[in-house]
């Protein structure tokens, strides 16, 4: 039975490591379970919460997940403390339109769900609903940084929907 | 002047062959370069339907673009003709949301445009603009089949918002 | 607990036709789990043949992948009945060095495996040990081709490595 | 000529600074496309060092090239200095073979040469030709890091060589 083993491998420290560093930047599962929710409610009729929630977490089991999750956050506080090296450090700080790579790595994450999260992803990246609006005006804020955890985030609730577009849809 | 020599480079006749076939489908250069100026006019104030139909013409000189416009163009076209083997003539016929063969096809147009373009495909993948949402409905109709096409021209014109966002802004 | 649901999910016709399928161009489970060995073989001491069949099926137990397969088998079959149009039946059916369609639908399987997955890919497309290089061959002669299939077989052994390696690495 | 327009586009000093920061980590030009040389060379009869430092020069010119130099540089040298969390730290510090995010960096540069740059990516990453095997080693040494800059390298080397093959194969 592939499942339970896999569950047993993908460390629980590494996955509470995870949410604990999302909780520390002020995201809430919650939160982005409701994108997830929002996202795929017009096609899985008897959608909840708490299948949101549930996929979620699943993603979060995944290591790819975590190490995008460490690295995005890093780099969001290093920028911060001005520890990062010019232009770098103006690049991020300013969340310039023109820089990629905070898509790239929530890519790795959107990557591991096929093409499904991938549409998702783009979607979100561009409305920027709930907590993804919330994060990015947040960024704007002098000594705030989260060019890299808003595209996380929104990552990670384009990987649950298509999660739950592949279990819930025939 | 860059055009000239990749112009030479990457043959005239498969540009031209690409727009007859896109065109024989249904899809004028005009059709993808409107869904690129809705795009980019928020963030380029001077933007024209001239410069968009100057680049989604270049994003159709690159071979990648012109082998995924005849793979995809003739992917649809045999399903229409039942020549597909069970169960894929189903599923293309019917554009199975679960199917991810056809967002696959369109991402090798829109990778070679980095992030930004991936983001504006999975936007207009889901908003199905302009000529998108025709094509989408058109495929609905008995005898025709546009499984891949829409999600081509999608990011064709995510390509050249990108190409327009990376030379306009700065 | 996640996985045994996942095994129920992902529909078990749907699994036997991918093996079939790959049976019937002549592609047994044991000939891609001998490249999956190879692969991996120098990084896990203990690693067996059956571990490696075992991995191959759960690669193939996933529907980006039965999709990748039916699409990139049915490519081949139209190319060799010349039933694909100008120019993209020459293309397919010489194997053009710079058509890259065939890695890109190989590509939807190994993206879902993360970046180890990728760099296997690249590794074996390249040096196309076992089965890879006999369909290589095989597709050079007349009325045979094998131009997305030997990618697929890449992409499948390439996941299959990263899924053990991501098992039994720690 | 096509660099003198896209070099005015894609400003002249973050290119040169790129350069600055790949020879202040102890690689050349002439050391990349020495690995793009090797790669290219059983295709291309007539190519010259000349032309794979001209076409590694090109690479350098793109913005995501650029943005990956800088974010891959600087991760690297956080880690040497401690500054990163954990246990990012340990895990960049000890370039964990499960960890990806150095390799989807290094992807973000070959994405943008379509496949053929991703399948010569996966390969120079496994055999570690050249300058790649030397950061590797001297990543194992105390004090040091190289973890994504080894990547970043091959990745270099494996678009120049994509580069060469779309401009020199018919």
């Amino acid at each position: 039975m592939p499942g339970s083993r896999t569950f047993r491998m993908e460390n629980p420290e590494m996955f509470q490591l995870s949410i604990d560093r999302l909780k520390m930047r002020g995201v809430e599962i919650t939160d982005i379970a409701e994108i997830t929710y929002n996202l795929q409610k017009p096609y899985v009729k008897d959608l909840t919460m708490e299948i949101c929630v549930e996929n979620v977490k699943k993603v979060i089991l995944k290591r790819e997940v975590q190490h995008a999750i460490l690295v995005g956050i890093d780099l969001d506080m290093l920028a911060e403390k001005k520890l990062l090296s010019e232009p770098l450090q103006t690049i991020v700080e300013s969340d310039l339109s023109l820089f990629g790579v905070d898509e790239i790595v929530a890519l790795a994450i959107v990557n591991v769900y096929g093409s499904i999260g991938m549409t998702n992803f783009g979607y979100v990246d561009k409305l920027k609903p709930g907590i993804i609006g919330h994060l990015d005006n947040e960024g704007k804020k002098d000594g705030r940084v989260n060019t890299f955890l808003d595209d996380i985030v929104g990552a990670i609730a384009a990987s649950a929907a298509s999660s739950i577009a592949h279990n819930y849809l025939k």
